[in-house]
């Protein structure tokens, strides 16, 4: 399977049946990004959307240093932040805005992957690296792991992810626009308890095995029952409930009709282990 | 008061003034729940929605094991999970939307009864038993209640409101898709420290004790007050700040002319305990 | 600076480059508010909202016993609460609404402040309290802040904002629904676990030298990144993550052509601080 | 089939097959509404919905001179409009909450029957005939109607759905605003104009006779395509183009596996006159 | 009663009891705008939307050539249109864009009146005339007018309002467009066929005689049903239809409270003109 | 610049400066589509969305017949249409939904083109045919185009578009519904007075002329005035007023600090016609 991705920038292995691990593969520059990298990304994310191998995603950084230290600065610095484009000021912003719009895309394609997304991070992870952990569904992190919304430091505010998913994926608003608003680093164990990550974990190798271990545990049940989830809980988000329970009711009215809930049914009063379809 | 109320699988108590004790009657069964039960349900809380005489509802159940262990199983799987209709795919999912859609209406009723609902949990919660008390406004749980998300591993999403409520009552994104695409059963101080519920208690007895104990104070105050409070915060989750603003306002241009603000105020002074008109 | 500020009911002074201090100063009557007050807390907002002297603001209660008691209901009882006008209820409910409309937009003068805004609490922090403190963009307390969402008690139902922000600020919608339901009083620790306040400090004085460090370090980063982020983050909490994206881009098709960014860049690599023009 | 319908104050019949035609029933008070009739509207709606023997329905008035003169304000003025209940202002206002709240749920009835409805309204059509003929789906009339929001000539703004549903079914807001806000009466000619009509016929005869033609035409086609699209169109009046899209991907991942498409398909090839399921 | 109103570019006069008439005084300009204009326009309707004595609004253009010329090409060319600010581009920005607010909040002032304005237009009615008009409730004109949404001749996107009301104002949206992207003028006879205007009428004194009869037909009607009666249709505009009956339920749980309703019910019996108390 | 745009099943020519001409070029089919041609039909708008040399685009149907008879039904049969999947009904659904919303975004390209785009429409459109003008901005058609909203016919809900646009684009939702549920052909004539059009000519050379017309005048204004325009027309169809009005802002701040203001203005003044630069 893993045959059929080989891109430059990210590792995709196939550690167990169904599961998909993807890595940040520049180790040696704190895994940060250049515009070919985002790109890349999107198209991994979109293939294993539809992949009927693929039933969940481990995403990570390769090395011990970083899950990735954001942006390549030196590389942007000769685009979106370099020499001003000699345009008038509302041509500038079109193109600015063409460009983010890209940008945003090719992060929000981890979201719109029709299998969960399970970013394991580990030591740095600044600026870019938190967009891309927002659009992922779930998140760990080893002890070791430094958090910073890096870009006011930088001088401009996150337009890649971070402030439209920060206010809906943690519970205090007050804690979000702090660190928002001081790119003040926080470890794992404060990400733990405003709720940015699920679990922590002692080191990147634990962390990884665990990571697998769910992403093995998701991808054992039935992919019709999880992609659902997935999709639901992602409009939920967005919608108020009473939208939420109509979607969700469209949604079912297709999936109930799986084969998936009686040989999970059956599967479970005869002890055995259900195996499904793909999709 | 309790005469007008004779439902067949609940008991409805009034433990105290303008206080109703609604138990899921079932214990030999965990509590588990057929169609004719949330038919009820829906009955008993659109009764007490506009009862004078109610102003809390305490929510729990019967037996020593179980809040709910959810959707009775064994009967939905002649029903809903049984045998699929042979009719083609596009009619069955118009069978299965206006199922869906009436099973919502009745855990619904639980959020638009205009009284505070307090749910009081303990051992077994799984499934069903997460969409209805995702609906309720206050949540206390003893302290071996067991959650457990379980729709994934029957094979469908839930879809009675669980995924629709569920990212709205917890701050933790990943927490809360973490535990839906698993179905991983969590325990009671896990879901204090996500603040799926306010408190842990020791033990069934003193946590009822506990949630009649809110039941009451809060039935101690104005009625006026109270209920527009409800209405309020379930309009706030669902729309913008400042749509939130202008429904307060108009809310409270009819609500501000209550006697009861009055007759608070006077009571605050004189330190006597004011009594409230019914509502 | 301070001399363009002259109000009656409140200080307002500069201890640092760009940081404004906003105090409370009815400390003998515990910095209860009467309708003067949140006027001029309007205007002083909207002032500090476009000053290019200003770019954060910490707001506190003067003296050593509250942040502030909320109402002055003694003053209100005159006004609002005082002996209901003769007129039928519509016409009442009309002078009610315009009331509440025009008291609403008092605070969210807060909110729509371009400059964040920095709660510091302390002591007495009821009623009119958690409205105006929701409104600001992190919150700070004492250890000896006891908070209450009064209302109830008095009647109503808050309607000056409480209910419309408080269930966006903080993640346990069961929390926020106890405690405007009951009015239970709950301290700055409860505070700090639900995420109301992302920090508590031992006492006042050391939380308001760590509020005006706050204020400071946000000072120093470049106006044009932090203006951005609070304005985007107060999008985002009300709208979907694709609007969010898509106003972001908007906003910073004019925000990257600031000079900022190479300042802020080069000032990073040649190791000194950087200054940034006025906004 | 009519046998399964018997209601007091309507006519309900079947003229042709898969068409059902309910007149109001009251042509001696100008098929004026009370109470029970509206609820029993409701619930021939209701009815309606999911008959399987019912793909299309018209709605009318018996009687040659009004489609319906709207609220029975002398049997209304007992209820809703008489004496003023004792209690305070707050708590009436609860009463009239759910009194409306009750009522607009008879109206929507029609509006969320699943098998399209078309109005065909002749003679004198004001105030509730309005609110009516608004949640219907296809409205027709006769040249001699006269229609009229009638509600600001007793006092009150209409609250039972006109004021909510006009300015979605119609183009001009100017037109909408004149004729809510002055209650003047506006003919045939002019709703066509507008577009509040889609036809005008010469007499309620020729009316009746073309409305059936369209049921009939509507119910020879497949109920699967039906229902759906006035799903979709009801969905898309209240959200954004791309919601509107992604709820209707959904809605037709399961519509799209019936067996009418290829069987409208092999009877278009074929020419002849398909027969579907019924739904 | 006028006497109150003294402003300087605008006339406003009382031909009738409760109805007010609000000229554009500065016709040897074509009623052409600078900023103390639309500034003043904003405290005008301030004052009328409270002013007890005020019922409906009528808005013309003195003299015979214009209700506007739109923005006062040569004034603005001073300052927003005028030699560029000298900081950077993001600084510029958040100029422009306090000073749109401001702008905006003085033409939405009218929609927020709460007594119907009704705008009355003749001769030349270009860009910022569109975006005033937009915000009235009810457009009349006279066959001698000239429209055109006319910003994108002078190099910009009109954003005082046309672009946000024009789609919700007519029905066609191809027109909409058309007139937007092409700035050509359109006549009367056009407006009226579009919708944006209700009625044509032969010239300028015609028209304001018809639309002071509209504004005193208004005026003869209970202010309270009339008042709601805008607010609700204001609110329906931008939410669903659910919404719209949800927020109509509440603001006539208090407006049903008014004795209008009674006294307009006795005077239609007793066939007399009734007289309503102020609002 | 035509040498840049090479499709297999479009004809793109630039008869005038800054104007595309793109042609439907399968009239021996009467330019009825099969996949390749909607992915291209995406790839053509896309391309013309940010080339400079593009200010204006007409989209019309060559051959004498037809704009297009809509999907080329035989060779959906094949595919969408054709022998359903084995799989489950749950996995046919998602294979559905991801075909649905990958042919959705194909037509969406044309509404997300940033220049304006003008339906010219001829002889047969059917189906699609609306789908895709529904997403134009500026519709025109010749004297004997036969409209349909075809896709009941077939046995399905219009899922490409239609149904979420349509409402918003024409006013009388009764006859949006009409056409919809009956599948009737309209004509020319009628879809102006409904407003799906804006303007009918005699025949399809005069009808190509007139749009080319109406192209090379909107291509002759400021193209930063012009996509802003289109742009937050676009945005305002699916928001509130006042996130209209807040979204204008923003993009304005960046779009006033144009040139192509002072070189209109000027322009105007010196009576020359102004060139402005590419964007």
């Amino acid at each position: 399977m893993a045959s059929n991705y080989s891109p430059k920038h990210f590792l995709v292995t196939f550690p167990a049946e169904y599961v998909a691990h993807v890595e940040i593969n520049r180790a040696d520059k704190l895994n940060s990004f250049f515009e070919a990298m985002w790109l890349e990304l999107r198209d991994i994310f979109g293939q294993l959307s539809h992949d009927p191998n693929v039933r969940a995603v481990v995403l990570s950084g390769a090395g011990s240093r970083a899950f990735t230290a954001g942006l390549d600065v030196k590389a942007a610095s000769k685009g979106l932040l370099g020499p001003k484009p000699d345009g008038d000021a509302a041509r500038n912003a079109a193109l600015f805005r063409r460009h983010i719009a890209s940008f945003q895309d090719c992060i929000t394609a981890v979201e719109k992957c029709e299998k969960p997304v399970i970013a394991a991070m580990h030591g740095i992870n600044f600026g870019l690296g938190i967009d891309l952990s927002a659009a992922t569904d779930i998140r760990y992190c080893a002890a070791d792991t430094k958090f910073s919304v890096k870009e006011v430091d930088i001088g401009l505010a996150a337009d890649i992810g971070t402030l439209s998913r920060l206010p809906k994926a943690v519970g205090s608003y007050s804690w979000v626009k702090e660190v928002c608003l001081t790119a003040r680093v926080f470890g794992a164990q404060e990400a733990k308890e405003v709720g940015y990550v699920s679990a922590v974990f002692d080191n990147k190798e634990v962390m990884i095995e665990k990571a697998l271990g769910t992403a093995k545990l998701i991808a054992s049940k039935s992919p019709v029952a999880v992609q659902g989830t997935k999709e639901l809980l992602n409009w939920s988000i967005d919608h108020s409930v009473q939208d939420g329970l109509r979607y969700t009711g469209v949604w079912n009215s297709a999936a109930l009709q799986t084969d998936d809930i009686s040989n999970a049914l059956l599967s479970g009063l005869e002890k055995r282990t259900p195996t499904f379809e793909k999709l």
